[in-house]
């Protein structure tokens, strides 16, 4: 039957060439982890299977693919199942027994995905790590400001910032590796729906194509959406937090706050307004964020109110369409990769802001209220009364001996001690805090978190090389 | 300082009123766990810890709030802590010693929405449970058609349909699980960012109400947006595949399909036009969920390119604007319910439609190869012509003697049984497969399920009244 | 028939509240105006409409409506049609004639918003005049640095900064305004589907309604989502842009930037951080935005792949959500209002920045093409050099004479006035730049638009205190 | 100045690439108005102007351009800068007299944009003309059942259901072309933000480039995002129409419902189930409208608290972004037109559902209201019975004499006939309804719609042509 001109353009000739650039590979696969079985299970004569895998070898080498769909044909499978008749036969539809375009089309989207989200992973992980090791350097040690609702309010760590982030990423990781998971299932032995007659044996597909396991229930191996849903989801977190990031170091590496700074590889500058240094990177980071999370939620409400039943959502133009958005998130994780790596701190701005901003001073009480034994309110009082002065230390003495009729055993020295930035951050000594002591619980449950990520994900990758190997060696063995 | 009339009245008392209607209680527990912990580690003395008790119990009891924010404090706090002023003077400033509203309001409203979201996890297990019971019951047996595309294409039960959705029910429930434990921990002790100069022990007062444990990093604590985000986004992918069964559902039992059914007091029906009878409910689960969509979707953008600080986006207003959205979670929750506990199936609507549509007889070619021994695509075409001669069951032999050369040895009868729906399952006894054979797996999986999930909210809920206890117990040996 | 009690709780009693809450007087107009009509085109007879106007005035005084939905009534409607026929009979049902609740429904839900969105164009019109004041004051003459990517570039006014987003708010409110016109239409007549055999008039019926007119082809009076979808969009580009002012404020009024500057009654400040003086206010502006926007894209969303019928989507529970999103709105419009009314500039540290970030150099550069027949290149190259050696002037003329080859007749004094932020302005009398010049144009085309703006406005509401007043008279006269 | 490897790979080459695929020819035009206008002011010499036309021409014809973006330049502009140089000298730098990249780029984009939106209201006419012949045709006249809430409701014809759907589409290409209105305005002439010094007209440049006018406020040409958002925010209104469409069009094309009917060329069919016959084409327009609604989603939510500032949301990338957008609105548009351009009914099939589902009832039960006098609620139980009754006409007059105490003369043939299909819309002339007479001002409204836009089109067309022909004329004088 012939379609129309316009359906063949738009429809048939888009899914063709989407099937050509991207699954061509994983189908192969699917072919002969199926054929193999099939011939284990007896469901095809050893002659048919042997014919099938001789037609396999040659198209491997030779199958022609024109540029347009052909008139003959609805997909590019139909154009190999002719080229296989052409080789062996009648032979050639053996191979669709006991399966169906649904169940195969789905366990290549799947695998299709696998690798990237694989790849996206070693970029993440290559993120952690540079970020980790920031967090533990020279860099990670230096003084930065805080700041809440855009105001600054407390002295802290590069490091303990850092390091928050990286929590942060952490989650995300473990929750996009989960999605992975949930994806890593066959789905080859649901046929159109409801599995088959024939006595297949869905298992010896699934590990020849280095998956978890199947996905059980046939229906649900053709209907959910999790397995594109889920890793939508995560990397849509993902790169909210990251937006989230950009939008606060921007801040941070702005010309009037300038407490953080980049090398000049990184900032695009004026010849003519030298002052000019901010890091453009930080806002491309924040767009292409923004257009990966567009295309990721339009992935998402598309599964909205589609039928509960097998939909071309769950084809190969939505999956393309997560491949763009990939590329954009691929882009955002290195571009701010080497902006993490290339920040550091200018702790003179820091103290320059901490002084004419009085982010130390709560500290100044808290220390009073400890040593001196004063209620938290009182010495919040004497020491508002110090701001008010300028921080003039005689009316800090003054007030407090009228307040509590003592005198203040501090030194003018001692006072500007406690005051320091420093000070500030050595005290901070509680658990998560970023005194040394506060930051080595945080460092330990990172360490552990990466070292759980890393080992998984290993576990996946050799899973699959033993299955490919596993696969070519019983292919060729037919 | 006086606030301007419409800053008070659009935001300070906005959030005076969430505070009074949604976090008060939750907020005394924090009040008594810091309380405690305070005293233990000798930062406050053993006078002003009993003060302060007497004062929390009294206030207790007796706490007056006004209808709108009182003129002189910013927040309920403040309030609460004028009021204790009142009772014990100076001391009551000292319950706020090594905190800051920044953890203890996050604490709180981790607090509030701890306990909504365990109530949420109750309908789903109810859900669940109504689900797994039609899946067991009869109705779970009755043949159903499958749709792909719309499309009449698979016989198969009604178990095995819902046990697939009961499958992504699943998957929802154990990434919401999953948020919930996120959720679950406490980030008392970072006070404003950095902790604290004071020797605080956060495990104690985390453990106190009952939370998994800490954030550790203290940035981390008062910054990340998870707590919020990831049930957020759970909820709504939970939300988008109910719709999508909806919609499959609302298909199922339109007037012209009906193959799926149901009682009277779910339908509305009209007087004169007495064969409407299509569930509404339906209608209104989808709007509902659409609804709690937009109010998710909503509070995910809203963390778009926030700055990565403590900021108003993790504060009452829109923990206030998600209670609105688990509103209609609840809504959607129970409605599907009551629709899956009482929708039948009515067989004899199947057979028709499996009769004119032909879904069978894909069952019939498969029998051919499996039993005939012909190669898949010669089945094909000889139950290809047997179906343009209007399932002619001597053309059909016909052609398959022109065929092959030999005779089919099957009887008119054995052809109708084999072309019949409940053939079509029986043989689909593959893992996953509609048969008994092929559900069983399937059941397997959900019950273990089920009980992994049961168990671990129960866990939760038992940590969590424990703690009630102990916190109760140790804040009245003060 | 009895309904299920969670489908009755869960949707019937939803939205009978809201049907008592928000729609029952626009009810009560759309009766009197059919009524009126039916009398006219004597469809019901004179003592049929006599006794419905009866009806009506008792139930005007005295509809005694439960808390909770009755039993016997499927919705507020038939509650009133009840209790009608207690009073005058079986001629109760005489009204409901040549009508069906799809059209009835629709006119109300319209005539609600409308009151809802008439409110907001008098919040947007107070909003434009503020700007337009402070534009226009000599606040709006005060000098201000304009910013590209977060960096300064250039020196402008804060009149002209506002006046930019005057015009983009105008832009958004002949958009919104144009959308009202397409909801100020009457859907009275369209009955179910298909109008009615009945010689009804449609257009008085819309007349008495105060509509612009009819929504012409009944079937899509009933099934167009533009009524609610077109303001929705307007309403989110508006929110969307006041987001992108809120950003652009916030750090124009940030601790380290400062050139924007708020009275005390707007800041939240600090005992014991003096400097500390940021107008969270427009924290919270982005906030209650953002929730606004989260609503309004559910309700845009909500209409994705809904069926082209009648829906409920387009029934009273989005209308709600609706008016929830505008509640969010007022209060953004009034914070906004507020801030932008208080706002002044702190042109100190306007020449600040200015100096210390070269914003005005490019001036000079410009200066040396027009007036010393620089080429472009040439004169960037020079200032370049001034720029380099710290602004020194004797540099500056040393370049010149070394390129050029002749000396550069400018005083030091001159050169400063050249570099000054005031000649920055003074200079750019361009159309559309920031001298008085400049701006004419830009105040002239806003006050046009403003006007033309408000006109519409007056006549929409004239036309319906009139249509208001004949209705009633009308009815009367029955 | 040598940027990062990754900054220059992942932001500045795409950027570059995006300049060389997409905007080098409208580039070519602002120089060419822009440097018509410098000589014209005299800001220039006669010499330059002649110089950088000669330069300008060679490029024209040979301007080398790398794969890659070459070490030394930043994007395409300095490209072609640094290569008019090589032809000119130094007077290549006067083009960029009194101008940005800021005004430049965003002018650029400005008529990218204007000539694929064109292109796209080319597609849009073409297909409302398909509509509207189709609703004149034959087809238009023939019957169909219109649902509610997925209820068969009413008969109607197949022209009153399109033309609804042509009203909606309409009001979005009124609301798009206002959009293109929008964005049709010049931003030459803001130079970075403020403007400039040198006496630029900025009416010229607009003119040769044939815009509308300026965006006057030079802050606003470089800040607003409304020329993006608008179309946007249209666009997106559209593909949710036609996912509505979609919707209702499937379902009434469906397997079991069959109103509607496709050529063969619209159909996947299946050779062993000869009843498929459902046109997939529906479901791809449902996908392609809902992955072009993620990428404007997208678009929008990325201006979200953007700063009120030349950001680079406004550049390239989302330019490009939104190109990938228009292709599948224009691949969307196309389907619909092959759609509708070949459904036709199927009557039959019509009679068969209005018969069993009773839908032309109502209409008995207002012909006894309006010819035998009764009341409304009356005339409804009569009717109700007779429905009950199975449609026993001997049963109807019964029950009509009981209830009434007079006989009802009407004959079984003329109940017959009151209650055909044909009758339900012949009666239903009221304005608006699907009767020839209710369809009259439908189509008079449609057709007064159509020519506005195209007459206003054709005027944007022709200013476009007219500016083309002389900002040539005016640049070959020079």
């Amino acid at each position: 039957m012939k379609f129309s001109e316009i359906y063949k353009r738009r429809v048939l000739n888009e899914s063709f060439k989407n099937w050509v650039e991207l699954f061509q590979e994983d189908l192969m696969d699917v072919h002969k982890a199926h054929l193999v079985m099939l011939k284990d299970q007896k469901i095809i004569s050893e002659k048919t299977a042997e014919n099938i895998k001789r037609a396999i070898e040659v198209l491997q080498k030779d199958f022609s693919i024109p540029e347009e769909i052909p008139e003959e044909v609805e997909d590019l499978y139909f154009l190999f199942e002719k080229q296989m008749e052409k080789i062996i036969g009648d032979d050639a539809g053996a191979l669709h027994t006991a399966r169906s375009r649904n169940d195969m089309d789905n366990t290549v989207f799947r695998l299709f995905l696998r690798k990237r989200f694989l790849m996206l992973m070693d970029s993440l992980i290559k993120l952690t790590n540079t970020i980790f090791e920031k967090v533990e350097s020279d860099d990670g040690a230096g003084l930065i400001i805080q700041y809440t609702h855009g105001q600054p309010a407390n002295v802290s760590t590069l490091g303990h910032y850092l390091s928050s982030f990286l929590a942060d990423l952490l989650e995300d990781m473990e929750g996009f590796l989960n999605s992975i998971h949930n994806l890593n299932r066959s789905t080859m032995g649901a046929c159109a729906i409801t599995t088959t007659g024939f006595d297949i044996d869905r298992k010896t597909v699934s590990d020849l194509l280095g998956f978890d396991g199947i996905v059980t229930n046939s229906y649900h191996a053709i209907v959910t959406s999790h397995w594109i849903e889920y890793p939508c989801m995560w990397l849509k977190n993902l790169m909210n937090d990251i937006t989230r990031l950009a939008a606060d170091i921007g801040h941070k590496a702005s010309c009037e706050v300038g407490i953080l700074e980049f090398p000049d590889n990184l900032v695009q500058i004026s010849s003519i307004m030298p002052q000019k240094r901010n890091p453009v990177i930080i806002e491309h980071i924040r767009i292409q964020a923004g257009l990966a999370i567009g295309i990721l939620n339009g992935l998402e409400s598309l599964m909205h109110s589609s039928p509960y039943q097998d939909i071309n959502e769950l084809s190969d133009a939505p999956v393309k369409e997560f491949y763009n958005g990939l590329k954009y998130i691929e882009s955002v994780l290195e571009l701010l990769d080497e902006t993490l790596e290339n920040v550091s701190v200018n702790e003179q701005r820091v103290r320059e802001i901490s002084t004419s901003t009085g982010t130390t001073t709560t500290e100044l009480a808290d220390y009073l209220v400890r040593n001196e034994n004063l209620n938290f309110r009182t010495a919040h009082s004497i020491v508002s009364e110090f701001v008010k002065s300028n921080y003039d230390k005689s009316k800090l003495k003054e007030k407090f001996e009228k307040t509590t009729d003592r005198k203040l055993n501090l030194s003018f020295d001692r006072i500007e001690e406690i005051l320091s930035p420093n000070n500030f951050v050595k005290v901070r000594k509680v658990t998560g805090g970023p005194a040394a002591e506060g930051m080595k619980p945080v460092l330990i449950e990172i360490k552990n978190k990466l070292f759980d990520i890393t080992k998984d994900i290993n576990q996946i990758h050799d899973k699959i090389t033993k299955s490919d190997e596993e696969r070519e060696k019983r292919f060729e063995m037919i």
